[in-house]
């Protein structure tokens, strides 16, 4: 029994997010029919860093699998990328250890939420950004930014936090960085609530719109209340960009 | 009445190319129907600079169009782009004279054909490249580019010549343009007969994977036999870039 670390770009687009769910079409679904017909038909788990949301992107999804398979990294890798569909591709395969678990083992993620700018349609990037027509104030939202780093209750910016969970996640930078005709924010820390980035996304750019003064994050977050954030941005804008270990 | 000149990006993934065609979703026929619309149902011609075949794609395609209409073209613009699909944008939109016609006075145009060399897919870009595994050897294809430039009967390089008409046509530069993981072929000239940039091209990549020498095309041309040139390349790599007036 092998377990092999997968790592896996793909484009969200058609797919209802990473994870397995029946008569729906995801990434882990397609994934795991792969591997399991290099299976001979045995049924194959594939363990997700995380889960993404319907038409969320990756650049650097990781998952582990354990297999009955003589294959190599690079041979899985190969074999993978010639049965899988075109919009997933495995940059990387590699066997480790026997305890490596893709979830339990990730320390920390990196996800990257991308603007364009400008009055026309992105017609060759539409389906990897969310479009503003103006450019927002940068300044402020990276003040904003600030003070929404940190270890804190990120209660206010999930959706259906589970009761029974802590809400409580480190992120340890925010980074808003200008190219040309984007706006790229990068979020990293040890773990994300559900469309955490999104609704944090937003509430940057509410920031950014001048909607409230930065200040006003202090008080969102402290409320706990999830109405009190900004909206949560579209998908599409989202990236997974790494999973560090 | 006015007559209009827009300058048009599409991803032509989704359309049976530029060219208005009976029961086919076509470019000119959305752009065609908008415009309709906007004069209250009565039928608008427009008129493109070139036909583009099924999947190829453009960054700066222009078509001209004579309507009974009071915008400005910056407020034709903004109305097109708002009825327009997400894949099929207007960048410019003025008034140019009486007389413009887009494809009688078309003087020049450049076409792109973009390789992706690696042995991953790529998967965000996947529409819009042609993928190789190796890197071509790509001083040759410049010797083949320099033999290929010029004023030629380009017969060989053309799908169902018509009979009737000149095959000859004047390609003043093929560029080749190494940018990392991606090799772009650019080709200028006055006009292009049907497939000629993706038989170039694909003739190129032959002289690139060694399969006959850079001088060999000179056999080529003058054979007149398409049978003697290279493939013609999948249209998804091929973009119009330009056309001058």
């Amino acid at each position: 029994m092998k377990n092999y670390k997968l790592t896996i770009s793909f484009d969200g687009t058609r797919y209802y997010g990473w994870e397995h769910q029946p008569d729906q079409d995801t990434v882990q679904g397609r994934i795991e029919n792969v591997l399991s017909r290099l299976c001979e038909g045995a049924p194959v788990e594939v363990i997700g860093a995380g889960r993404t949301d319907a038409g969320v992107h990756a650049r650097g999804m990781v998952a582990s699998v354990k297999m009955e398979c003589s294959l190599s990294g690079e041979e899985l890798r190969d074999y993978m990328n010639r049965y899988l569909p075109d919009d997933i591709c495995v940059t990387e395969a590699g066997i480790a250890s026997e305890r490596f678990h893709a979830r339990y083992n990730a320390v920390g993620k990196e996800y990257c939420y991308t603007f364009y700018i400008g009055e026309l349609k992105p017609v060759f990037n539409r389906k990897y950004v969310t479009v503003l027509e103006k450019m927002p104030d940068v300044r402020k939202m990276r003040e904003a930014a600030e003070i929404l780093q940190g270890t804190h209750d990120f209660k206010a910016f999930c959706t259906n936090p589970n009761m029974k969970k802590s809400t409580v996640r480190t992120v340890d930078e925010i980074r808003i960085v200008e190219k040309k005709e984007y706006l790229c924010l990068y979020f990293h820390g040890d773990g994300f609530l559900q469309n955490m980035v999104r609704i944090l996304s937003g509430t940057l750019l509410d920031v950014g719109k001048g909607k409230y003064a930065p200040e006003h994050c202090r008080e969102i977050m402290k409320s706990l209340d999830r109405t009190q954030a900004g909206p949560t941005l579209p998908p599409q804008g989202l990236c997974l960009m790494r999973v560090d270990y």
